[in-house]
């Protein structure tokens, strides 16, 4: 009794998708269901979680240094605005660019089209002890060609199996998928995409796309509700990320990564060599002369 | 005369290799021969750096979205401890990681040795926008190669001018190349290796190949010297950097890189459509109902 209710729920316990119950219109994107709750506090948090991903990355570089092959891959998805930029910007930058790997995706080029979907993918997962980050990902096959049409339904609705097929594979071979589903209100996409129109240094982040693409709110929240009832398995699940606040959005997206690093628990690699055979040739027979 | 001696020396002017006479012996790996020459002001020029380089990344990031061609690549080059892993950490770790794209070459793999030798380095080239940093490079095949006879003497000298014509077609497609040869004495190196191996959380850093490496030295002096002669182009000159002071290093890369951008002076791209209009769309007729 007393156990339980000392039990803190974590930010995975909390944000995890429920794969059998998924209903976005019974998130609020602007909630803080764990973790800080204003911005100072989030602030804090993130100077801490800062100074541990940076130790627990290095562990990781230096055990894939030493021929270990696990790496860790964060997906972020959501809608435009959503901060999946930002989120890179301020959760990638807590650490070291020599062990990232951040990858965005773009609407596919022809020649990535004439391939299957997931050929893109592949060629960017992260390498061994790196962390990637993927602004957009396969995910996006789900969503664009369905909702406009641009496939039969048939075609995309086996993605998801192939998708879970992938992942699995990807797991497999030593990589631990943290996806997050960046959810924000139309209202804050309203919001944001006019501070984009009405401020010079923003003009670039803008599509007139974009407007197409809001026009079909509903049917984006439709295909978001299915793949991530489809693809949230044990091994890669999904997470609902509150994103109408961005200090939210970083510290639970930061929060999400330190604990799959946690879990990997990498150490310094044992060294396939005596360091003090190692010293005494050089400092008693330094080879160079 | 009096605008003469008013000129005060880039770091470009100072460090820039002349191709007529490379003569590393005559460079101090310690010197401070141009900007800060302690520690606490390289610090201080550090910030000032750090915020000017993150403007000019972003605004050639935006020029990339907005369809521009050109981006930046950093190539670090240098005998072992040299500092090519540190000083991608202190300068892109100044940056976004979003406009980010850190490259270290390993020995070549199997399946890289069955294509041209730089077939592995295309494939790693920066994007539209983004900054690049290579640790090591296609410079490797002149070097391994050459000092441990792996191929017949006619092979690795060709490369110089196959290197030349690939950084001639990047310069040309859009890559600015700012190539940095990070100079080092054997008694600093020395230092630092026994560093490594008295340090338990450095030791995944040694590798007992580093002593074979570090007997060739002068062989090695040798080969960077034809490298740099012949090599050094208008398009893409090399830089030696003193390297023996981890500050100095750090500075003097992140003020090469500072210049190759100021150089380009991205800047925002102007949109391909009328923010009024489109503002116009989003705030009276709401494509969301």
């Amino acid at each position: 009794m007393a156990k339980k209710s000392a039990h803190v729920p974590s930010v995975r316990d909390v944000l995890e998708v429920d794969p059998a119950g998924v209903d976005l219109a019974a998130i609020d994107p602007a909630a803080t269901p764990v973790g800080p709750t204003n911005k100072a506090d989030a602030a804090k948090a993130m100077e801490a979680i800062g100074v541990e991903l940076d130790q627990l990355q290095e562990n990781l570089y230096a055990e894939g240094v030493g021929g270990g092959r696990r790496r860790v891959l964060v997906v972020l998805q959501g809608m435009d605005t959503s901060g999946k930029g930002g989120t890179i910007s301020h959760v990638a930058g807590l650490m070291n660019p020599q062990g990232l790997r951040v990858v965005s995706f773009k609407k596919p080029t022809r020649a990535e089209l004439s391939h299957d979907f997931l050929w893109r993918i592949r060629r960017q997962v992260p390498g061994p002890g790196q962390i990637g980050f993927f602004d957009r990902s396969h995910y996006e096959d789900v969503l664009v060609p369905r909702v406009d049409e641009l496939v039969p339904p048939s075609t995309w609705q086996a993605r998801y199996q192939q998708i879970n097929d992938f992942e699995a594979e990807l797991a497999e071979s030593g990589v631990t998928i943290v996806k997050c589903f960046l959810h924000i209100s139309p209202e804050k996409q309203k919001e944001r995409l006019v501070a984009r129109l009405q401020t010079p240094e923003k003009l670039w982040k803008y599509n007139p796309s974009d407007l197409a693409v809001r026009a079909k709110w509903s049917r984006y929240q439709e295909a978001y509700t299915d793949l991530l009832a489809k693809c949230s398995s044990r091994a890669a699940p999904w997470y609902a990320v509150p994103s109408d606040r961005k200090w939210y959005r970083n510290w639970a997206v930061a929060e999400l990564l330190l604990h799959a690093l946690r879990d990997l628990a990498p150490t310094y690699p044992v060294p396939a060599y005596d360091p003090a055979v190692e010293l005494a040739k050089l400092t008693e027979a330094d080879p160079l002369r």
